[in-house]
């Protein structure tokens, strides 16, 4: 068993020290839970990732038919001089199932299946029509003409998606078309919310002396929200032992716990205690990043637990930069794009820590924006994105060449 | 009225002829009603533009607070060269409401209030504790450090968020923060889809000979649903003119009604007619654009109508390319973004026709896909954007700078 002893070793060098980013990131992905696997129905599968690989149920589509409004008939049967004789009609949705014969035409519309031997339809707009005779006045027409043949969109059993795939609208519409009514997909995980923090008063209430108003539940909400997820439950709880511990063994059979405040070193910061007691092993405490700091993460069997700082800013900063991470992993699918773009401004930073600073795009780079302490969100209101300035650079430049996550 | 007449006039020329796709872009949102405004509760204003100016109902912080861990003091009645003595503690939730005196200090933890003339912090981890005596250790500490002032972050009355601003899961937590529970946005519209078509047969049922599954209003309705639009209702109707007309006057109360099939010239193109029955004003028809010729777009006095040729892939594109955009306007939001990208490939069109093709970005541009026909959708199922191709240009060339709509 060297690996485990290995693994616990590190586990344990990593309670007592600051690690960086990376490492936080991927200790985060080495303890990501297999994904569930799940059945929905269309178009409920949209925006999740596909868990099996499709493949098509039929030919589609699934018959000859005309591509446009016009006249079908035998191309071989047509002596290439005479006028056709309309001897019936074809709707979508309908059949004609009889033969024609020499120069003789069906009127066709768009969508209706070709009659039997029928190989080829002129547009209406290119014929001449004298009562039941029409002129063919298309000098390029080809045999085979306007015509959509059987399988050409896809062969039955051709590949239809491959697993991973994320399910889009027209990916929907696509299986639809094909007879699914229902598909695999990686499910989504269930997330608890737990706030703590005795100063916290829900919106609405008064705001006696010394408190503040509840906003990272609220927060929190809105941002799984973001990425199509319903949390199970928003609990706010008060700075004591014993009421931290109880809501977080209720909440332990959800796949991911968030929780906010008491992650510090104060004696007032009772979560990593609470969370010990409760079972969950700490995989780290404490990252090299401004803000949030003393970010806290463990596991259990089932569940991973992000105890962040209580900032509103190290909140939804933790939460896009690790709690999304591992949402992705779990649901097999990226919710935030990554880019490069260039500092539209300089700035300077501390050695030693990792900067999640508040951005804006423009059409030249990203802006970083003012207000970046972690109890202030006026910036991050607007921001559309979260740049990382790297733990060992102290200067950036404008025009420097920056990671950003967008994230609206 | 002159300005009136003219504009009639206009209408009247589009009726007849086929139109570029800037001006049907350009008559779609001249006839764009004004958006609604409603009460919204955080958090479900999640995505929403601001239909108010908000300004901040309170300074926030709402008292000077500790930015640590640590021991307050005031710096004018320490000696400088005595330790301090702790004689009380606050934490954050609590008040301490009592003078201290000379060479004094305060037990402080991250978010407490400050106690009375208290105007410095000291971090718990510089300081040597010795019982009730504190030695400072911090040689840099200057007055006024480790504190978070009232009003830091916003002062009452300051401009909190503009109106227009798209509220993000961070702009919710700032908010609720300052006390907001509820904003007034732009509503959604109420959006009514109606699928027309003989041939089509809804998933699971038995698919008889010259019939198609039905995909176009369950492709709709994922459409809308990834802008957080649910449809008022989906109808599935035969063509005929009695059925398709009470089915639109059942409708016409929404914002937007959008139709598919049955809007091209063949005989059973029953659509344009059932509208104009309906008292629908047809504002054009026919669109030079491929896919999605036939399209036609009509008002009432409420609602916008867009009439959409019912080969999937042209509902989809016209969908993303006319419907979102009065979406757009109705909601006061953009909710594609567009991008300006150099082509992977080459492409070859036709003059006359903007073509919008299947597109998948890629770390050098985007890449035009297989399988651009109209009634094809196993590229667009794995397609991220649309790429536009200008009407009048018949050469493209690898690496040339096209626009393109992000859709997934």
């Amino acid at each position: 068993m060297p690996t485990i002893i290995l693994k616990n070793q590190q586990i344990i060098n990593h309670q007592s020290k600051m690690i960086p980013v990376s490492e936080a990131l991927n200790l985060i992905i080495t303890h990501c839970k297999t994904s569930r696997v799940e059945e929905k129905s269309l178009p409920d599968a949209l925006g999740y990732a596909l868990a099996e690989t499709l493949f098509a149920k039929m030919d589609t589509p699934p018959f000859d038919n005309s591509a446009m409004d016009g006249y079908a008939f035998s191309y071989a049967l047509w002596d290439k001089k005479n006028p056709l004789k309309v001897v019936g009609e074809v709707q979508a949705g309908d059949e004609y199932r009889l033969k024609i014969g020499v120069n003789e035409a069906i009127r066709i519309f768009t969508g209706a299946p070709l009659p039997p031997d029928v190989d080829t339809v002129i547009m209406q707009e290119k014929v001449e029509r004298n009562d039941d005779k029409i002129i063919l006045l298309d000098e390029n027409l080809k045999q085979g003409n306007n015509i959509r043949p059987k399988g050409s969109q896809t062969k039955k059993d051709d590949l239809a998606l491959e697993k991973g795939q994320s399910i889009t609208p027209a990916g929907i519409s696509y299986l639809a078309g094909m007879g699914y009514s229902k598909v695999k997909v990686y499910a989504k995980p269930k997330v608890s919310i737990i706030i703590t923090g005795k100063e916290l008063v829900k919106a609405g209430d008064t705001l006696e002396s010394g408190k503040i108003y509840e906003s990272n539940g609220i927060g929190l909400t809105a941002a799984l929200r973001q990425l199509n997820i319903e949390p199970v439950s928003v609990a706010l709880v008060d700075d004591v032992s014993e009421a931290i511990e109880k809501v977080i063994k209720n909440q332990l059979s959800s796949d991911i716990v968030i929780l906010t405040g008491g992650v510090s070193v104060g004696n007032y910061d009772l979560v990593p205690a609470a969370l010990e007691k409760c079972g969950v092993e700490k995989i780290f405490h404490k990252v090299k990043q401004k803000p949030g700091k003393p970010f806290y993460f463990g596991t259990t069997a089932n569940a991973l637990i992000f105890a962040l700082p209580g900032n509103p800013a190290a909140v939804m900063t933790c939460f896009y930069e690790y709690v999304v991470a591992a949402i992705d992993y779990f649901t097999q699918k990226t919710h935030l794009k990554s880019l490069q773009l260039p500092l539209n401004n300089d700035f300077t930073k501390n050695q030693g820590l990792t900067y999640f600073l508040k951005g804006k795009t423009t059409e030249k780079g990203v802006e970083i924006l003012d207000s970046q302490l972690s109890y202030m969100l006026n910036s991050f209101a607007i921001a559309d994105c979260l740049i990382t300035l790297e733990e060992d650079k102290t200067n950036y430049k404008k025009g420097d060449v920056v990671p950003v996550l967008m994230i609206a």
